[in-house]
C-alpha cells in the first residue's frame, strides 16, 4: 500500500483560530480526518507533519526521500513566496509533491503572487480550500 | 442535474499534435472522452467549447452566465498571461470557475509565470496533466 | 450631418449583468438611448458598434476610416491595456477618437492604470460613468 | 445655486505665453471667460483659483470644503505625477473632483503617463483641450 | 512544387492606406504582386492569408500544419509584443516560420522594441520594408 | 528648560475632519493639548508649528536651527513619500529629528510604504495613532 | 495585571558583542533589565523571548495567542526584510503587536529599507535605540 | 548690457551652516559676492533670488519671462530630483537656463543621480563647487 | 560598380570553431567565400572586415564613410547588446546598415533578446543562419 | 593550533544523494574526509557542523565567536539568495568567512545569481566543486 | 606651467561628419584650436588625445597619471553610459577629471541619461556645446 | 607539463598604484612573481598577458584556444560587469576558465555585484586579495 506524505508549512497549526475570514473555521484535526477518510477510499495511507520551522520540513524531506514514500501533498505557508532552501528540498527528495494552498493566492497581495517552491513541484492547486489538498491526494493516489 | 461548462482556449484543439514531448500525446477528443467518464460518476453533465478566438471565449461566457451553468473549468492556453479583457468576462460572469493548466507553468518561461486571469477565479491547478481537468471538475460537482 | 461612432469593446454587451456593484445596473441599450437623445440635442448622428472581438473591432475602424466618420468614441474594455494591435488600428484610421472609462482606471488595480491605446487617440475620459461617453460626444460634435 | 470651483495648478497662469505648439494661445483668462459662459448656460456659479504653490492649493482644498462647493474641476499641471500631499487633500476634502489635462497625457513622456492625483478624483479627462474644463464642469452640474 | 504561406496580422489589410509615412504607399495587393513574381522566380507557390484576429491566424496555423506546406512567412503586426498564444500556435504547427516587420522595430516605441513571438520562429527580419517579405520567402525557399 | 518643536506636514489640519475611518476624529487642537499635557509632565516646553507648504516647513528647519531647539517631531504627511527638498532640511538644520505617521504606513498602499525623509530623522514611529508623538516627545525630552 | 511579551529576533542575543558601532555596547540582559524597571512604572508584567530560529518565534506567537497577553513588542531582526511566515504569524495570533528596530532602517542598505513584517503589526518604531522598547511597551500598556 | 538670473532654490539659504563636509564653509553671501565680480568682469548684471517654495520660483520664472532676462542660472537642490512643475516652468519660460549643482550628484545617493529639470535646460554643470555656478553665468554671458 | 562592406564583431574569426552546436561547423573563409559567389550574381564588390576590438570597427566606419560605400552588412557579436559607442558610429557615419545574428536572439538568453545597435541600423536579421548577410546583402544591392 | 569551523547549510546533508547531475555523486562525509586530509598539510584543526535550520546556524556563529575559531568556511545553500539573518550572523561574529558555492551559481537561474550573505563574508568561490572547500580553508590556514 | 589633457572618446573624430543637426558643424581641429587660445589666456599648457578604443583611452590614463597632468577633460561619447573600466581608470590615475558631454544628455534618450564615468569625476557639464571644455578647462586650471 | 594562462584585464596594470586603500600595495609584478612560485611548487607552467583593452584580450582567448593551454585564470576587472563579447570569448574557447576578483564584488557598488563573464566560466573567486590568483592556479593545475 502507497504511503502519501501531508506536510503543513508555518501557521498552518492555527488553522480555524487565526483569520477565519481568509481559511476558514476548520482546523487541521478537522482537515486531517478529512483526508484520512479519503485516502480510504483511494486505498493510500498517509503520514501527516506540520512545523513552524523552515529547517524541520527540509529534514522531513531528507527522511520521506529515504523512507520512500509515494508522493508528498505540501503547503508551504509564507516559505512558499521566499524559501529556496525549501525548493532545493523538494527537488533534492526525488519525491513527485503537489503544492496546495486554500486561498487563491493569484487574487492576494502582489508579493503572495509568485512561488518559489511551486517550480520545484510536479504542479500546483490554489484557492480551492481543504479540497485542494483531497484533490492533490487523489492526484498522487491514482499516479503511478 | 448540475452542468458544468469545459473551457478550453487558444492551441487546444491541437492537443496531441503539438508539441508532444510538452503536452504528452493524447488529444483533446481523448481528453472530453475522459471527463465524460468522469462526470457520470459525479452525477453532473458536462459542456464542452474550445476556441482560438479570445472574443469567441468571452461571448461563450455571457452565454453561460445567461444559461445558468453550475461553474465553469478554462484552460485559458497563452491568454493566461495577458488578457484582461477575459479576466473581465470570468469575472462577469459571476460563475464559479477554476483555471486549468496541462503543464507546471511555474517550472516554465518567466512569461508564463504569473496568471492574470487567475485573479477573476476561485482558484488553479496547474501540473497535473489531464488529471487536472477532472481534480477540477470533481471540485466544481461537489461544492454547493 | 456628421456622424459619429460609437464602439464599445469586450464584457461591454453585460452592462448592467456584470458586477453592478462597479458599473452600475444601466445597460448597454440604455447607454445607447441615452447617446442617442444627447446626439439629437447636438445635431449629429451616430453608429453603434459592440464586439467581445479584438479582431472585429479592428475591422471597424477599418470600415469606418473608409465611410469617414467625423470621429468615434471607443471603450476598449480590458483591451485597453494589452493591445498593441488595436493601438495601430485607432492610429492607423486616422480618426480623431476619444478613449472613455466607465471606472476610474486611476484607482483600480495596478494593471488598470495604463492605457495602451490612449496614445492613439485625442483624449481620454475615465471614471464619470456613461456621462463620460456623452462628454466625448459633445466634445468631437462641437470639433471642427 | 450650486457653486463648483475651477482650480489651475502650477504654470497654467502662463497658459498662451508657454509652449503654445503644445498648449495653444489662448489664455487663462480666455479659458476662464469660456467657462463662466457655460455655467451660464449650466445654472451653476464657478469661483477660480491658480497657484504655483502646492501648499496654496491644498490650503484651497481646505477652503471649499468649509464653504461646501459642488464639486472641483482641477488640472495640477506638474504636480499630477508627484504630488502625494495633493492627493490627500482631494481625498481629505470630500468633495467630487474631476482631473483637466489639456493635452493628452498618455501619449507623452514615459513620466507625464501616471496621474498620482487622480486616483483620489471621481475621474479624469485628458487631451480634449480647454472642451476638457467646459466638460467636467458639465459633468458635475448634472451630477445630483 | 513547394508551397509557402504568407501571413499578414491586423491592420496589414490597411497597407497604403495606414500612416503612410512609416509605412509607405504601397498596398496589401501590391505586396502579394511583388511576392507572386519573387515566388515565379524561386519556383515555389504561395498562399496569402490576412486577418486582424489573432484566432483566426490561429486556426490558419492549425490548418497550414495539417496541409502540410513547406514553410511560413508572418508580420504578426501589434500581436508581435503581446500574444503568447500566436506563440504557441506558431510553436504548436512545427512549421519554420520567418517573421517580418516593415518596419524597424528595434528603432520604435519602448513597448516595440521586444518580441514574444519571434522566440517561436526560426528567424526574424526587420526594417527592410517589404523587401524583408522577399528575402524570407528566399530564405525558406532555398532551405530544405 | 528645553524646548522641542512640533510640526505637521500637509493634511493634517485637517485631522478630525478628513477620513475619519482612517485618521480618527480628533483635531490638530486636540493632539496639541495632549501633547501641553505630556510635555508638562516631561519638563520641557513645546513650539507648534503646521504648513500644508513644502517651503514653509524647510523655512522653519532653518529658523529652528538658528533658534537652537532640543528636538523636532514631524509628521510630513504626503510629503514624506516625495521631498527630497525637505529630507536636505532635516539634515541640513543638525537637529535631532523624529518622524511620525498616524496610521501605519507599511499596511497601506505602495507608494506610502518608503519614506524619503526618514533617512535624515533619528528614527520614525508609524502606526500607532496620537500616541506616536508623544511618545517621540518623550524619546527627545529624555534624550541628553 | 496586563502582560506584554517582548519578543527578540536573530542575532540579538549578541547584543553589545555584535558590530557595537551600529548597535551599542549594552547588552540583551542589559535591555530585559531596562524594560523590567519601565514595566514597573507602567504596572505590567513582561515575558521575554529570544530565538534565532524563525519558526521558534511563529511557535510563541501561536503560544502567546492562546496564553491571551496583552500585547506583543518585536524586534525580528533580518527576518524583517524577508520573513512571509512570521507576518503571517502575527496576523495569525490576533495580538497587538509593535515592530522594534534598534537602528534607523530607513538610512541603510538598500535591503534593509522595506519591512515585510511591520503590516501585519500595528505599527513600528525605528531609530531610537532601546529607548524605542520601551516606547512600544508604553503604547501597549496604555492602550486599551 | 544683460542681466542673468540666479536662482537657488530650497536649502541653499544654510550654504556654509548646513553639512559643511559636503557642502564647504563659504555662506550664500559669499557665493553672490563672488558672482558679482565675475559679473563685473563680464560686463553683466547680476539678479539674485532664494527661496524654500517650489511655487515661489515658478513664479519667479514667469516674472523673469516678461521682463525679459537674458538667462537663467539655477541651482534647483532637492527639487531637482522631483518636480516636473518646475521642469514645466523652466520649459514654459523660454529662457536659456543652466542647471548648477555644487556637488558631483553622479557620485551621490541613488535617488540623486537623475535629474527631473536638467531636461529641461540648455546643459547641466555638477561637482564643481561654487566654480560651476561662474561657469554657467560665463557661458550664457558670452552666447548671443 | 556599388561596393558593400561586411563587418564581423567580436569572436566570429572564430567561427567554425567556436560552439559548433550553436553556430555551425562552417568558418569565416567559408562565409565570405560564399558572399562573394552571391556579390558576384548581384554586381556588386565586398570588402571584408573583422575585429574582436570595438574601436577598430568604430574606426572602420569612419573610414568607410570617408571612402563612401553603398551599405553595411554588420554582425556586431557581443557587442550588440552592450556598445552605444558602435551605435554612435554607425549613426554618424551616415551608411546604410544592416545587423544580421547567425542564431535568433529572440530565443536565447534574456541579456541577448535587446538590440542597443540595431536602433540605429535600416533593419535586423536573425536565426537565418549564414543565410542572414546574403539577403541583408541582396537588399543592399537592390536599394537605390 | 588554528581550528577553521566548516559550516553546510540546507540540503548539503544530501549531498552525492540529490540531484547527482548537478552536485556530482560523493556524499557530505567523502567532502568531510578531503577536507581532514587537507587540513593535516596544513596544520589546522577543523570542526564539521551541518544543519537544515537557519537558525541553527546563527546560533554555531555565536558559539564559533565565543569559542574563538580562526575562520569559516560557509556553504549557505539555498538560504545564500535570501537570508538577511544570516548575513547578520556572520557580519555580527566578527569572524573571518570564505563562501563556497559547489556549482557555478553565476551560470544557474537568475534567483540563484545573487548572494545576499556574501556581502559579509571576506570572499566567495562558486563553481569548483568540493575543491572550492579545500581552497577556501587553505586561504584560511594561510591568512595571518 | 600646469598642463591639462584634453581626450576625446569614441566617434568624436567625426564631429562636423556626424549628424551635425546634434553636435553642429565643427570639427575635432576647430575644438582643439578654440582651446588652445583659451588655454593660452589661462596660463597651461594642453595635451590632446583621441580614441574610438576603450582600451587606449585607458592606457592613456595610466600614462597621464604617471606623467602627472594637473587634471583631464573628456567627453567619453557613447562609453560614458556603459564602460565600468574606463570609470575605474579615472578613479584609478587619481587625476582630477571634468566629463564634458557636448549635447544635453538629460533631454535624450533613455540610456543615454544615466552617466557611469562621472561618478569617478570631479564632476559634469553637459549641454553647453565646445563651450563645456573651455568651462572645464577653466574649472582645472584655477583650482590648485 | 601542463601550461597555465594568466589574463588581467582593464587597470590592472596599474596595481598597487592605484586606489591602494581598496587594492593593497602589491603590483602586478609581485603578484606575477608569487605566481611563479606557486606554479613551481604545482609542476605547472604560466603564460602571462594583460591589457586594457577588450579585444586584445578576446584576441588571446583565440590564441590560447589554437595553443591549447591547460587552463585560464582571468581578473577580468571593470569588463566583468558589461562585456558580452567576453564572455563570448570564453564560451567559444572551450578553455577551462576561472574568474578571479581582488576584492569581493559581493560587498561593493550595486553594479559590480553580478558578473557578465563568470556564466561562461568553470566558477569564480572573489575577495581573497592575490591568494585568489594562486587558488584558481591549484585548482586548475590538479584538475585533470
Amino acid at each position: 500500500m502507497k504511503t502519501i506524505a501531508i506536510i503543513n508549512g508555518p501557521n498552518l497549526d492555527r488553522l480555524g483560530l487565526r483569520e477565519p475570514e481568509v481559511y476558514g473555521r476548520a482546523t487541521l484535526a478537522d482537515l486531517e480526518r478529512e483526508l484520512k477518510a479519503e485516502a480510504a477510499t483511494l486505498g493510500v495511507e498517509l503520514s501527516f507533519f506540520q512545523s513552524n520551522h523552515e529547517g524541520a520540513i527540509i529534514d522531513q524531506f531528507a527522511a520521506l526521500a529515504s523512507a520512500g514514500v509515494a508522493g508528498v501533498v505540501i503547503n508551504p505557508g509564507g516559505l512558499t513566496h521566499t524559501s529556496v532552501a525549501l525548493r532545493d528540498a523538494i527537488a533534492g527528495s526525488g519525491l513527485p509533491t503537489v503544492e496546495v494552498h486554500i486561498s487563491n493566492i493569484h487574487a492576494r497581495e502582489e508579493f503572495r503572487r509568485q512561488s518559489v517552491t511551486a517550480g520545484a513541484c510536479v504542479g500546483a492547486i490554489a484557492g480551492l480550500g481543504f479540497g485542494g489538498y483531497a484533490l492533490a491526494l487523489r492526484f498522487l493516489a491514482r499516479r503511478d
